[in-house]
């Protein structure tokens, strides 16, 4: 199928911890399944996840903390991937295309360099709205 | 009007706190006033709220734990249901289709008979999202 | 162009923290940039933000509130404008429409003139649940 026929999920990743990663890598996933290419566009906490590193760090919010260690060994046994193992096998599939938002990097002082090499543009918010604007769903996590 | 012909809002629901669950069924229950049906897939503290006697127990997040008591005072003032008043009578309706994730399911030991009976399916991702790329509004809480 | 035939972005700010507000109003302006019209519902933690004084004194959520002051400080840096000034801009192009959730108001306690003046309607979920049904794109922000 042509590409532009595809049918488009856009995403914000505004959020750094493992509850909100794991939904975003897992509904590209499902997506691609389905022959459905996903844009995720990474600000704020989603952004700090990009940093190299960040990912493997990710951990539960303070709410939550104490949960931490049980779902970490339960995903474990499950043999669950990882956030950052999730996004790179996302990648290989060519279904998902990663944005870094240019202005959160200005806001932490986040430079080009300290992102993981997945990342396929740094742009402002109107280039994914733009995107967003024509893609089929579209979800602030 | 014919059930295919109906508008569609589908919610994934990712929050287990009241000041999440209250958006969901208050947007659920507008939708089915406006002829609407309104399919929520419940993911990760969402999905722990769907076990059996934690709808009644879900509180404020940390963040705003010392406005509980007040906000539960003045809700009972106001004769507002609970959430899960709302959900069984947005069932009563026909109206709402609730769905449990079965990854979040398996990741916190949730068995199928811990969950509340008005489930009305056991999902993964896919499942959800191709009836999401299809809704007229969806949202993730 | 006639206002009907502009592209509609839809917002549900229930978010009442900077790392939430921003994203409202950069989206507004990154949308108002392209000739879109923004119309955002504040419910819940949003509507709060909406009292007199409250935007001015928005900070970082608990789990992020060690970074509160290096973002603030690098924000004045930037000479970056505040989200009520954004919202104010915003509003003087007449591409944004602010909503102000009725029963969050009743169950918070906040009457109409606690509200900035900035205010278009107040107004229940399912008002704004049929101008979402026809936006191009809705976030729960």
């Amino acid at each position: 199928m042509a590409e532009k026929e595809r049918k488009k999920l856009a995403i914000i990743a505004h959020g750094g911890t493992v509850d909100r990663l794991y939904p975003v890598f897992i509904l590209a996933s499902a997506a691609a399944a389905m022959d459905m290419e996903t844009h995720v566009y990474f600000t704020f906490w989603g952004l700090r996840a990009l940093v190299k590193g960040a990912l493997e760090k990710a951990g539960m919010p303070g709410d939550y903390k104490h949960m931490e260690d049980q779902v970490k060994e339960r995903l474990g046994e499950m043999k669950y991937p990882t956030p950052y193992e999730m996004l790179k096998r996302l990648k290989a599939t060519g279904m998902l295309k990663i944005y870094a938002c240019s202005p959160t990097m200005e806001m932490m002082g986040v430079r080009e360099e300290d992102l993981i090499p997945e990342v396929d543009n740094i742009a402002g918010a109107a280039t994914f709205l733009d995107l967003a604007s024509e893609a089929d769903t579209t979800l602030f996590i």
